[in-house]
C-alpha cells in the first residue's frame, strides 16, 4: 500500500523564506513530508523542471456582491473560484458585505448561501460593515471574530459603504479589542464628490475624468487620516490597493512611529496606467479600466516596485471586481454611460495577478521567488489568520500547491482567464512564467488549462488571529 | 508752525528689516519723514534709550463673540482693545461669527453694531462661516470680500461651528477665486468627540483630561486634512494656534510641496504646558487652562522654537478667547462644573503677548528684534491685507508705533491686563522689557500704566488681497 | 544752501521688508533722511517710474586670483568692479587666497595692494585659507577676524585648495571661537578624482563630462560631511553655490536640528543646465559653462526655486569666475584643451546676476520685490557684517542704491557686461527690469550703460560678525 | 539498519518563515527529510517541548587578529568557536585582517594556519583591506573572492586601518564588478580624532570619555559618506553595528533611493548604554565597555528596536571583540591605562548573542521567532553566500541546528561564556530561553552546558554571491 495519498516528485519547492530540491509527501490532503527520495504514492505528479510554490492566496476578491438594483457582478463563487485556480490560487477571501440596516450575522449568512457548494477552491470571508450600530459593534462583530471572521473591511468612500470618521474610531476600537485587522479603502468621499461635481459641471464625464476625480492627493489624505485613527485607536489595519507614493510613503512613515499598519498593492498599479482611460467616449474602451484608485503613471509605478523591494507591502492582491463591458448589466449600463461617476468600479484580476507579478516581480528581478511566496500566498495567510494551515510548504500544512514552469511565455487573453467577465484589462500581456498546475488540499483543480475540480470542493475557513507577518 | 504734528525723537527705529536711529516726523495720523535731526513737532516724545517698534497686530481675537445661551465672553470691544492697547497693539482682527441660519452680510454688520465707537485700536474682522449655503458662497462671500473682508475663519470641530470636508472645499474653493485667505482652527471634531466620550465613560471629567481628549494626533491629522484642501483647490490657508512638532512638520512638508500655507503659533503653546490643567477638581485652577488645542509639553515648546527659528511660523498671535473663571458665565457656569467637555474653551492673551514673545524670544537670543516685528506686527498686515498701512514703521504708513523699554523687568500679573477677565494664565510670568506707550495714527492711546485714548478712537479697516510676508 | 548733498526724488524705495513712496536725503554719502518733500539737494535725480533698491551686494566674486602659472583670471579689480557696477552693484566681497606655504597677512597684504585704488565699488575680503597651520590658526586667523576679515572660505575639492576633515574642524573650531563666517565649497575631492579618472580612462575627455565627473551625489555628500563638522563644532557655516535638491535637501534638514547653517545659490543654476556643456570637442562652446558644481537639469531648477521661496536660501550671489574662452591663458590654454579635467573652472557672472534674478524671480512672480533685495543685498550684508552700514536703504545707512526700470526689456549680450572676458554664458538671454543708474555712497558710478564713477572710488570695509539675517 | 544517522524528533522546527511540528532526518551531516513520524535513526534527540532553530550564524567576531605588539586578543579560533558553539552558533565569520604592506593571499593563508584543526564550528573568512594597492584590487581581490571569500570589511577609522575615500571607492569598484559584499566600518576618522585631542587636552581621559569622542554624528556622518560612495559605484554595502537612530535613518533614507545597503546591529547597542562607561578611574570597570562606536542611551535603544521591527536591519551579531581585562596585554595594558584613547576596542559576546535577542527580542514580543531565526542565521547566509547549504533547516540542508528551551530562566555570567575572555559585559543579565544543544552537520558540539565536539570539527566555509535575504 503506498505511503502516500500523493507525492509530487522532483521539484524545486519554495516558501517565503526557503528553497529546496524535495520530495513532498501528501496525507489526507495534508503535507506529512518533505523529503528526498519519499518513497511511492497513490498518485505521484512529476514536478521536474517546475518550481512548487505554496497556492496562491488573494486576499481581496468580489464575489457576488450586492451591487444595488442596475448592476450585477460578473462572477460569483463559480466562476471566480475556477477564475482564481486557473491563476494558480487555492485560497480566495471574498467579502461579505452589510447591507444598511443590515445585521452582520444575516449578512454572512446570506453569503454562505452564496458560496456553499460552488467554489473550486477553499475561502474565508472579510465583513464589511457599512452600518456599524452599537448592536452591530457590540454584539454581533465580536461574535463573529470568535466564529472565525477575522478580519473587517470599511471604506472611507461611496455613498452606499462609507463611515464616518467617528464609525471607524467605533469599529477600530472593537477590532482593536477583539483581535481583528481591518482592510481600509483609503480614499476621500468629499474630495471625490468634490470634484465629480466640478468636473461634471464642466463636462467632462468620460472615463478618463474619473482619473481625474480622484488624484494621489485624496488617496493620501484619507491614508493619513486612516493611520491617525490606527495610532489613536491602537488597532491594526491593512490599507488596500495603494496605488502610489504619496500614499505610500504616509504608510512607511506611520510604521517608523510604531503604527500597526501593513500595506497591500494589486497588479493593475504596477502594469496599467491612467493612459488606459483614455477613451473620450462612454463606447470607446476607457470604461473596462475604471476602478479605484485608479491606476496612475509611470513614475507611481516605480515608486511601488521601489517601496515592494523595500518591504513597505506585505502583500499583493488581485482587488478582482468583476463587471462585464458590453451588457446593461455592467460597465455600460444605461446610468453608466451618462458620466464615469456612475460606471461600476472595479476590473477583474484574480486571474492575472500571479502571472503578471511572478513576470514583472522575479522575471525582471525586482524581487525574489520568495519574495514573491510571501506577498503573494504567505503574508496573506499570516495576517488573515490562516498560518500555517494555508500560505506555505510545510509539515504539516494544507497541501494547497502550485506548479509553475518558470520558462513558459503566454500571452494574456481572456479565454485564459475562466472567468465571468467578457474581457481582461491585461489582454495582450506577455508573461514569463505560468502556474501549470494548481492543487487543492492533495487534490488537482486546475492542470493544463483546464478545471479538473469539482465545483464545491473548496470549504469554508474559519480563521484566527494575525500572526506577524 | 510746527513742521510735524508729533515727532518722536531720538529712538531706534526697528522693522522686519531694519534698524536706525532716527527721528520719526508724523502728519495727520501718518509718518512722514524718517530722519536724522527732524524739525520741531508740534508734539515731541522722547524716545531715547527706547526701541520704537510698529504697533503690534493682534490677528486672532474673540471678542463678543457669541457663545451660545449659558456663557458671555468677558471682553468686548472696548474692554479688549484696552487690555490690547495696554500691551502694544495698535491693531486687531476679532471675529464676526455667522450662527447657522444667519445672513454673513447681517453678520459683520451685528459686529460692526458691538464694536462701532468702542475700540481704543484700529480692527478688522474675519468671517466665521458656520453655514457655507450656496447663497452664502456664492453671493455674501465674494461681495463681501471686495468690501474689505479678506479673511475667512473655518473650523473642524466644535458642534456649533465645524464645517464637514465637503464645505470646506467649497469655502476654498470660493476664497482662491476671489483672494481671500482661509484661517483654519485644524483638530478633527470626530477623533475628539470619541475620546471625550471615552474619557467622560471612564469618569475622567477633570480638566486635565481636556489635554487628553485632543492629543497631538488629532490636530496633526486634521492639518493633514486641511493642507490637501488646500492642495486640491490651490487655496491659501493659514494653519492658526499651532500647537507642537507634529502639526508643524506637516505644514513644513505642505509648503516644500508648494502648498500655499501660513502658520501661526500663540505664546501659550511656548510657556504653558499640559501640567498647568492639573488642578482635578472642576473648582481647582486646571479650568483656567483650558484652551484649544490644549498646551503641550516641554518638547514641544522646543519644537515650535526650532520651527520660529527656522521659517516655519509667519505669525503669533494670542486667539485672545476670554472667559471670567469664578463667573457663572465663565469657565464655570453649571454645565461647566460637569465634566471638561462643557467647559468653555479659551484663554485671554491679547495684552501679554507682546512682552512674552519679546521676552521669551529676543531677550532670550531665540529671534532677532526685527523677526519680532515680523512675527507679530508686518505679517499680520501683509497676510491679513493691511499692508503698507498697517504693520511697519516707513514713509507713507500709518503712525502706529510702540515704544518699548527694552530693559524693564516686570512680573504679569492681572491688574496689568486691562481685560474683562477676572485672571490671566500668565499670573506671576516674569519678563524683561515692557511696551510703556502705544500710539494710533499719531495719537498716544496708553501710556505710563493707563490708557489716555478715548474709547471709540479706533476705526475699521478694510481690507486687500495679501502681500508676500 | 542745499541741505542735501544729494536727493533721489520720487522712487519707490524697497527695502528687505518694506517699500514707500519717498524722497532719500543724502548728506557725506549717507542717507540722513526718508520723507515726502525733502528740501533741496545739490545734486537731484529725478527716480519717478524707477524702483530704488539698495546696491547690490554680491558676496561671492573672484577676482584677479592666483590660478597657477598657465591660467590668469580675465578680471582684475578694475574691470571686475566695473562689471560690478554696471550690473547695480555698489559692494563686493573677492577673495584673498592663501597659498600653501604662505602667511595668512600676507596673502591679504597682497590682495590690498591688487585692489587699492583700482575698485569701482567697495569691497572687503575673504579669507580663502588652503594651508592651517597652528600659526596661521592660531595667531594669524584670530587677529585677521578682530581687523575685520570676518569670513573665510575653505575648499573640499581642487588639489591646490583642499582641506581634509580635520583642517577643516580645526577652522571651525577657531571660527566658531572668534565669531567667523565659514564658506565652504561642497564638493568631495575623493569623488571627483575617482570619477574623473574613469571617465578619462573611458576616453571621456570634452567638457560634457565635467557635468558626468560631479553628479549631485558628490556635492550632497560634501554638504552632508560639512554639516556634521559644523554640528559638532557648533560653528556657523555657509553653503555655498548649491545646484540642486539633493544638497538643499541636507541643508534644510540641517536647519531645522539647529546647526548654524546658511546657504547660497547662483543664477546658473536657476538658467542653466548640463546641456550647455553639450559640445562635444575642446574646441566647441562647451568649455564655456565649465564651472563647479555644474547646472544640473531643469528638475534641479524648480527644486531651487521652490527653496527660495521656502526660505532655504539667505543669499544669491554671482560665483563670478572670469576666464577668457579664446585665450592661452584662458579656458583653452593647452592643458585645458587635452581634458575637461584642466579647463579652469568658472564663469562670469557679476554684472548679470541681479537682471537675471529680477527677471526669473520677481518678473514671474516667484519671489517678492523685498525678497529680492533680501537674496542680493541686505542679507549679504547682515551675514557678513556690513549691517546697517551696507545692505539697506536706512537712516544712518550708506547711500549705497541702484535705479531699476522694471519695465525695460533687454537682451543680455557680452558688450553689457562691462567685464574682462570675452563672453558671458548668459548670451542672448532676454530679461524684463534693469539696473539704470548705480550710486555708491551718493556718487553715481554707473548710468545710462556708461561708468562714470572714477577707478578707485571704492574702499575697503572692514566687516564684523554676522547679525540675524 | 537506521534510515537516518540521526533523527531529531518531536521539536519545533524554526524558520526565517515557518514553524512546523515535525522530525528532522539527518544522513551525512544533511538534512534529507522532515516529517511526521520518521523512521529510526541511529542516534535519537528527543526535540519534545524544544524549538529546534538553524545553528546561529554569527558573522561579525574577531578571533586572534592581530592588535599591535602591546594587546592580544582574549580569544583564538579554539576558545571564540567553542564561546560560540556555547551560545547556540554552528557558523562563524572571523576576518583575515591584511597588515599595511601584506599580500592579501598570504593574509588568508596566515589566519587559516590560525584556524585550521582549533575551529568547534564552521567558519569563512571576511578579508579586511587595509592596504589597497593596485595588485592587490586588480589581482589579489578578484581571485580570493572566486576562491570563495566573497566579503571585504573596510574601516573608515582606527590608525592602521582606516582607509580614505578615494581608496575606498576603489575598493567598492572591484567588489561591484567581482559580486562581493563590503561590510563597512562607519566612524569618520577626523572627527574622532580632533574630539579625542580636544578631551585629551581638557584632561579627559578615563574610559568614559571614550563616547563623548563617538557621537552619533561622528556615525551618522560616516554613514552618510559610505552610502554616497556606494551610491556612486552601485556596490552593495553593509553597514555594521549601527547603534542608534541617526546613522539608521540615513540608511532607511538610502534603502528608498534603491542604494543596495544592508545593516546590522548589535546586542550591546540593544541592552547596553553609555553610562556602563561612567567608571571614571581606569581601574574601574568603565574600560570594559569600551567598543566602537559606543552604546548610546535608551532612546537609541528604542530607535534601534523599531528598526528591527520595522525591517531595517538584516542581521544582528556580536561584533565579539574580546580583550581581557585584568591583564596587561587586555584592556589595562599600560598605555591603555594613560587615556581611554588606547583602551582596546571591542567587547565579547559571541556566547551572548543569542540568548539576549532571544529574551529581548522574542521573549518581549518585539520580534517574532521567525524574523529572530532571518536576523540571527538565514540572513547571515544568504547575505554572506553560504545559502541553503547554511542558515536554514531545509531538506539538502547541512544539519546546523540548536535546540532551544524557550522558558529557561537563565543569568548571564562569565562561566556560561566559555571564552577566553575574563569577564562579560552582560554579567548578571537575566534571560528566558537558553540555547541547550548544539548540532553541527549533525553531530552535537555542545549540551547540557559543554562542549562535547571535537576541536577542529569545523571546517572552512568557501563561500559564493549574496542571494536576495
Amino acid at each position: 500500500m503506498a505511503e502516500f495519498d500523493l507525492v509530487v516528485r522532483g521539484g524545486q519547492v519554495v516558501t517565503a523564506a526557503d528553497r529546496m530540491m524535495c520530495d513532498i509527501g501528501i496525507r489526507a490532503g495534508r503535507i506529512t513530508a518533505l523529503a528526498e527520495g519519499l518513497g511511492q504514492g497513490a498518485r505521484e505528479i512529476d514536478a521536474r523542471g517546475r518550481l512548487v510554490l505554496p497556492g496562491g492566496i488573494d486576499s481581496h476578491v468580489h464575489l457576488d456582491q450586492y451591487q444595488g438594483e442596475d448592476v450585477t457582478m460578473a462572477d460569483g463563487f463559480e466562476t471566480g473560484s475556477r477564475s482564481a485556480a486557473a491563476g494558480g490560487n487555492t485560497t480566495l477571501i471574498p467579502f461579505a458585505l452589510q447591507q444598511r440596516g443590515q445585521s452582520l450575522r444575516q449578512t454572512v449568512e446570506a453569503y454562505h448561501a452564496k458560496a456553499t457548494g460552488q467554489s473550486y477552491v477553499d475561502y474565508g470571508f472579510h465583513l464589511i460593515i457599512t452600518d456599524p450600530t452599537p448592536h452591530v459593534l457590540g454584539q454581533e462583530l465580536p461574535a463573529l471574530i470568535a466564529d472565525g471572521y477575522t478580519s473587517v473591511k470599511i471604506f472611507m468612500t461611496y455613498d452606499d459603504l462609507v463611515l464616518r470618521d467617528r464609525e471607524i474610531l467605533e469599529v477600530l476600537s472593537v477590532t482593536r479589542s477583539h483581535g481583528a485587522l481591518v482592510m481600509i479603502h483609503a480614499e476621500g468621499y468629499d474630495q471625490i464628490k468634490f470634484l465629480t461635481d466640478k468636473l461634471e459641471q464642466a463636462g467632462h464625464t468620460a472615463p478618463y475624468f474619473h482619473a481625474a476625480s480622484r488624484p494621489q492627493v485624496v488617496e493620501r489624505e484619507a491614508t493619513h487620516r486612516a493611520l491617525a485613527h490606527a495610532e489613536l485607536t491602537e488597532a491594526a489595519v491593512m490599507i488596500v490597493h495603494v496605488s502610489g507614493a504619496e500614499a505610500m510613503e504616509q504608510i512607511d512613515w506611520a510604521r517608523r512611529r510604531g503604527i500597526r499598519v501593513f500595506a497591500e498593492t494589486c497588479p493593475q498599479y504596477l502594469v496599467l496606467t491612467a493612459d488606459h482611460l483614455k477613451g473620450l467616449n462612454m463606447d470607446e474602451t476607457g470604461g473596462k479600466y475604471v476602478c479605484s484608485p485608479p491606476p496612475r503613471d509611470e513614475a507611481a509605478q516605480a515608486a511601488l516596485w521601489r517601496g515592494i523591494a523595500a518591504g513597505v507591502f506585505d502583500v499583493i492582491s488581485s482587488d478582482h471586481s468583476p463587471f462585464r463591458y458590453n451588457d446593461t448589466q455592467g460597465k455600460l449600463h444605461p446610468k453608466g454611460r451618462t458620466s464615469f461617476r456612475w460606471v461600476p468600479n472595479g476590473i477583474p484580476g484574480v486571474a492575472a495577478r500571479l502571472p503578471i507579478l511572478f513576470s514583472e516581480g522575479v522575471g525582471k528581478g525586482r524581487i525574489s521567488l520568495e519574495r514573491f511566496v510571501a506577498l503573494t500566498a504567505s503574508n496573506h495567510a499570516k495576517l488573515y489568520g490562516m498560518y500555517p494551515k494555508k500560505g506555505t510548504i510545510a509539515v504539516g500544512s494544507d497541501a494547497d500547491l502550485t506548479l509553475w514552469d518558470p520558462e513558459r511565455r503566454v500571452t494574456l487573453t481572456q479565454d485564459l482567464m475562466f472567468h465571468g467577465c467578457d474581457y481582461t484589462p491585461y489582454e495582450g500581456l506577455e508573461v514569463t512564467g505560468w502556474p501549470v498546475t494548481t492543487i487543492l488540499r492533495g487534490k488537482v483543480v486546475f492542470d493544463a488549462g483546464q478545471p479538473l475540480g469539482r465545483k464545491g470542493g473548496g470549504t469554508f475557513l474559519s480563521r484566527g488571529a494575525s500572526v506577524s507577518a
